[in-house]
């Protein structure tokens, strides 16, 4: 069952509770998946009922599903207690299988995607905005949210083979990307795109990115879609070469303070997608007057204060979160426009444990996706 | 001499050397001034040689000057070595005295202003952007700085009987204001003003004021003058009352956790003027979506660590620097519009130690000017 690398016996496989709701007919799916059954289980074979599609609902069968750093927060209880099981998965591709009698905008056979979240309130000014990411009462989550519109069912993400969704938080896939490649767009892709987007950057702004993994090599390519030049901060010589690889047009070694001094007041808005703890003031150095430092990764541990001099010369330090959905869309649009994906390494449901750990290690380029074709299916496992 | 306070004796008053360069006509003139002989002397009465006008040049008889925190620490070397002697003052009211060849938009008589430089580059991208307080060479601040086109003289500041500064670096100030309560215009107006205008604040924004001092007082007249809902933050029961008198809507004890959790996304920007450090990540909880903390105040000391956490709503955590000369007019014609002024205390030359204790003790409502009518003439000095 997990040839190659040893996982928990799949001894209590349960079946995780279907959301509720009135479907439009028939009936749910048993979907095949893979999530942590506790918080020291690792990744095992799990069964999540998926709700039959309501009225508004998108049923997706999942062809993909890329492997998020937050993904390792969340099954291991990193970031707060969660429940168990749980499956994750918030980078989900697939193509539409059934859906409720409401919707007009998708049909069977669609390729879709679906990001971070599943629902929001739809009524708060940050959700009649477009910026449902902020919603007032709280964006639902794509796996671990509590459900509200569905019986408060715990929502489960896409390492799995079907998911539901209300139509209104299913992006439409464009069909000249590589359907793999895409779903990192949908949480490192949109996550840089957005505060790229916000400050509005264009032909000839100088955008620098700090830190080169799964959310930074997408701050490359997608500046570098928008016409900017990049500047790669990286502590690590061994990475040169990969950021010239990705596009960028300069690689500064941010211990070297000669380069970094050389970089003085030369950049517009750096992306900063490191996740431990750094001092951001040598940093700040290096912005033009009313440029902005958004950080996008986030330390578990304290960071080093920014000093508020650092910023007299009308500086921000900023953070974001993913996008709304509009914006998500806007996204896929335009790397399909200027053909952007992710740079992805493929997995197999039984390599998901070792994905982790070289995520941990920093040893993946640049994103691993799962191929929801190796999860094992649910009626075989309650045959065997 | 200092009647009421012990001041250092005036045993090696120096008269400081002239700024340089090839005058128009005429001699210089020796001012009358008070500052520091050295980072412990305290204030103590000094002359100055003014360089006669050259043909962009416009000499001010000074009445009144402004007395600002930074003139506290400059004087005392707390913000890095200093040369003295060093007369402080950048919130300069006076009258034209005498214009060079070439000005054409002063004339004697005119009431004008100088804040806190009196020189920039001229030619960098933020100098010829109007922003010349963030000048790439570096402003010439209008006291301690080195004047490169006066032969390298130090400037020498406001606490004085008369100052000559270019034209390019001298505002007009409005008619219908009192002129000694528009001097901390010059500093502590243009200082709030600059980040309330770039932040396109507007009627029915709610802007947050942080601390009720010389700053957080201008703050709240020019956010309500801009049409906003002011609320107060403050530790201190005691200034309830005072902001209300000033115009807040509301004053949140910012000790207290129910008013904070109150407040939450409530406002649209936050004017921080505190200059000790203080825990940011409560007050980030208050602000609305895309909403900004302006720091204003500079703490000696570290201040706490911002949480990225705590900016992921697309906060910004920013830093800002007075005005560019015209921004700093626009903001005296709004003054002037809005009948806005500085609450002030007016002092004699003789109580400006006295003045210096209380501003360190936060006892003043809410800023000092000196009268410079109260500066003993150097030349009675000369001949006694």
């Amino acid at each position: 069952m997990t040839p190659g690398r040893p996982v928990p016996p799949p001894l209590a496989r349960p079946v995780l509770p279907a959301d509720t709701g009135v479907p439009d007919s028939g009936a749910g799916l048993l979907a095949a998946a893979y999530g942590a059954a506790s918080a020291d289980s690792g990744l095992v074979p799990l069964t999540v009922a998926r709700r039959a599609p309501k009225a508004d609902d998108v049923e997706i069968a999942i062809e993909f599903c890329g492997l998020c750093h937050s993904d390792v927060h969340a099954t291991r209880g990193e970031w707060g207690a969660r429940n168990y099981p749980l499956v994750p998965g918030h980078e989900i591709v697939g193509t539409v299988s059934r859906v409720g009698s409401a919707v007009e905008d998708f049909v069977p056979g669609d390729r879709v995607g679906v990001g971070c979240m599943v629902d929001s309130c739809r009524e708060c000014d940050s959700c009649l905005d477009g910026l449902e990411q902020y919603c007032e009462v709280g964006m639902t989550g794509t796996y671990g949210g509590k459900d509200s519109r569905n019986g408060d069912a715990m929502t489960q993400g896409g390492y799995s083979s079907s998911v539901v969704v209300d139509r209104r938080y299913v992006l439409r896939v464009p069909a000249n990307l590589d359907p793999a490649a895409v779903a990192p767009l949908l949480c490192a892709g949109i996550t840089t795109f957005s505060p790229l987007r916000h400050f509005d950057v264009a032909e000839g702004d100088v955008v620098g990115v700090v830190g080169l993994g799964g959310l930074g090599h997408m701050a490359v390519k997608l500046a570098k879609a928008m016409g900017a030049v990049v500047k790669v901060f990286t502590t690590s010589e061994t990475k040169v070469a990969a950021a010239l690889e990705l596009g960028a047009d300069e690689v500064i070694l941010s211990r070297d303070e000669d380069a970094m001094a050389a970089a003085d007041r030369s950049i517009d808005l750096i992306i900063d997608t490191v996740a431990a703890p750094h001092d951001l003031n040598p940093y700040f150095r290096t912005l033009r007057v009313d440029g902005a430092l958004f950080q996008l990764g986030l330390p578990a541990e304290a960071m080093p204060p920014v000093n508020p001099r650092s910023l007299m010369r009308r500086l921000a330090y900023a953070g974001s979160m993913i996008g709304g959905i509009a914006e998500t869309q806007e996204m896929l649009d335009f790397c399909a426009e200027h053909n952007v994906v992710a740079d992805i390494e493929m997995v197999s449901a039984d390599q998901l444990n070792e994905a982790y750990h070289r995520m941990v290690a920093g040893d993946v380029k640049y994103r691993f996706v799962l191929d929801t074709s190796t999860l094992q299916a649910p009626a075989e496992e309650a045959d065997a």
